[in-house]
């Protein structure tokens, strides 16, 4: 087992009806600004329900419009909102897109030092933020929780991610109830950002961590059961919690305690959403069992581990078992209607060759091993073709 | 699923040589006073670690002889020394007595309402405390993680626990290598203190959760897989780090998210250390088959679960899996040498009627359904004769 450090401030409020607790989570004078993204939360009673908690004696501003993955441009237009009006504190209500944009707002409105860009493309240090807290209505990115945030740029196609603990969430609201209405494609990119997110700490080199292993199987395993419950039935309760919990779990930080991480499959993800703007789920779903093929023989003896223990695979050799793991992860999302090709969204090899050059200018090695270099990264989505 | 709430802002610092971290983590005008036990942290070294660690500049005082089951008249003493030298951080470097003492005497040293024994008879409310930092040398209690201690009380022979946000430790350095030179039977009673941990939030009422029932067995395979190796081979460090993280796990709040927790097991237990002194693990290991034989029809599913998940039991109906985990789990702790029945230890039915008669006194209904009343305690207990 690696050496760590762990620690996660963020107060979680969870169940049924929670966000009534959402005013006395607040401080008493704060000057609020409420940041949404396309407006789903004021057809599915979230708004309400989040305006009636506060009450009518509060400061409070709005700012909506935040979009899929997140633009820096928009983000900008909230920064001087929080400037002009003196902001205290930022209320995310929406899924990890609305959470990470509104992270980056409350960085962005306390860093003096130049163009807050810099935050995402040089990991300029952010040493103070806007407190932040969250209504949370999509399990999916685990924003809730962490002190993570990723950031696109519409005029440079870039999609960026920074890290601070100035933004961890000062609270989060979980209501399953909220997830209710989610369309079945943000379901789905929900169930793939979270068994991803899972995977990528725990399909890496053997540490002897036991635990760790366990607690990475415990949510995929739950997230294999839950899925076909999931995606028919809108108003299970607890096949929502389930999933809910789940998501903000895999990325939490406690599964990667001890144990080596990878996001290669993250990484490459991120550009192809960026150059091509399908959903981050979407190309998640794509991108990692190529990234696994490119690892085999680093990979090969968690794989086998996974196939066994999470899919119940058994009587083969490792070789043969560690394949059978990238076939059946595959199936699993094909089975659930994720396509796991380039191909079925008409991505072809210009954007391949447009992302393997960007790697290049950045000097970008990816992966756990740091093997993936950008001839690599060509080669895997040329697989994915 | 329950609703919940969950925070938990303790910063771990985990792996070999991390003590040396130490200084980094403490206030740089710190008035510090280390408490410790029975001196074993001045044989293996650790206290060796931690005096290089904090330098010659720093202020600090000293307090030794914690004991196990730390005693409400041994912390006032420390009281007293925290109110003479103006002590601004306690450093608890040892077990989960050193650490429950610790929070005790950091809690006390606050209270101004009285005798502070009220905290723990009376539940009187801790608004404050001196911040409490932890070097861990005994994987246990948990303690290191959480916000609870527990405090008996040498005259009137009574063991009572008490919970504060207040009492969370800052940081906690876990160092596997400090496990090293720990005896057999606090290294078994450790184990066993985790197991049962763990029990009491997963063998109970079933509401859904998969998750969390799947996190618990991740810890107890964990614990049944290691357990020969840990006692078998005393310098095994990944071994020794699971352990350690296994039991930081079984009791910092997260297994108990949205799950009904039962903690019978330990309210009696504490009574049998109480009364007859014998050590928090040996008791747990005593009551809990019985705790489990007079729950049986409420527990029943989950024991079956349990049989299954955990020791690999099938083929048998429900009740015959409800059987067989209470017996695989008394082999269990058999098999490590740990003993399972009160005449074991000579505790004969005078103690018994001693305990039944204090929950009388105290008006006490334990366990999950609050259906244990004293006198099905006194049942319990004649059961494990």
């Amino acid at each position: 087992m690696n050496n760590f450090t762990y620690q996660n401030p963020v107060k979680i409020i969870f169940g049924k009806d929670s966000i009534g607790q959402l005013d006395s989570l607040l401080p008493k004078d704060a000057v609020i600004l409420i940041t949404y993204g396309g407006g789903s939360i004021k057809k599915n009673g979230v708004y309400e329900q989040v305006i009636t908690s506060l009450g009518k004696k509060r400061t409070v501003f709005e700012f909506g419009g935040i979009e899929p993955n997140p633009l820096y441009e928009t983000c900008m237009k909230a920064v001087e909102i929080c400037k002009k009006h003196k902001i205290t504190f930022l209320l995310a209500v929406g899924g990890g897109s609305v959470l990470d944009g509104t992270k980056f707002i409350a960085a962005a409105a306390h860093y003096t030092d130049g163009d807050p860009w810099e935050i995402l493309a040089n990991k300029a240090v952010v040493n103070s933020a806007i407190p932040v807290g969250s209504v949370l209505t999509l399990p999916a990115t685990g924003s809730e929780m962490n002190s993570l945030a990723v950031i696109s740029r519409d005029n440079t196609k870039e999609k960026l991610h920074f890290c601070s603990p100035c933004i961890y969430p000062v609270f989060s609201i979980l209501d399953p109830e909220t997830t209710y209405s989610l369309p079945a494609r943000q379901l789905k990119n929900g169930i793939v950002d979270t068994f991803v997110h899972v995977l990528e700490q725990y399909i890496t080199m053997d540490l002897n961590t036991p635990l760790q292993d366990r607690q990475a199987e415990a949510i995929l395993k739950t997230l294999i059961e839950l899925t076909p419950r999931l995606l028919s039935s809108q108003k299970d309760y607890d096949s929502r919690a389930s999933l809910m919990w789940c998501a903000t779990q895999a990325l939490n930080g406690h599964l990667s305690c001890g144990v080596v991480s990878d996001w290669a499959t993250h990484m490459i993800g991120h550009e192809l959403t960026a150059f091509t703007g399908i959903d981050h789920g979407q190309s998640l779903a794509i991108v990692i069992p190529g990234v696994w093929k490119y690892q085999f023989w680093d990979k090969s003896k968690k794989l086998a581990k996974y196939a066994t223990n999470v899919w119940n695979i058994e009587g083969l050799m490792e070789i043969d078992l560690a394949k059978a793991a990238i076939d059946v992860t595959e199936e699993f999302f094909d089975d659930m209607g994720m396509f796991t090709r380039l191909g079925d969204y008409d991505i072809d090899v210009e954007i391949i060759d447009r992302i393997a050059e960007r790697f290049k200018q950045r000097g970008a090695i990816l992966g756990e091993n740091n093997a993936i270099t950008p001839e690599v990264v060509r080669e895997i989505l040329i697989s994915r073709l």
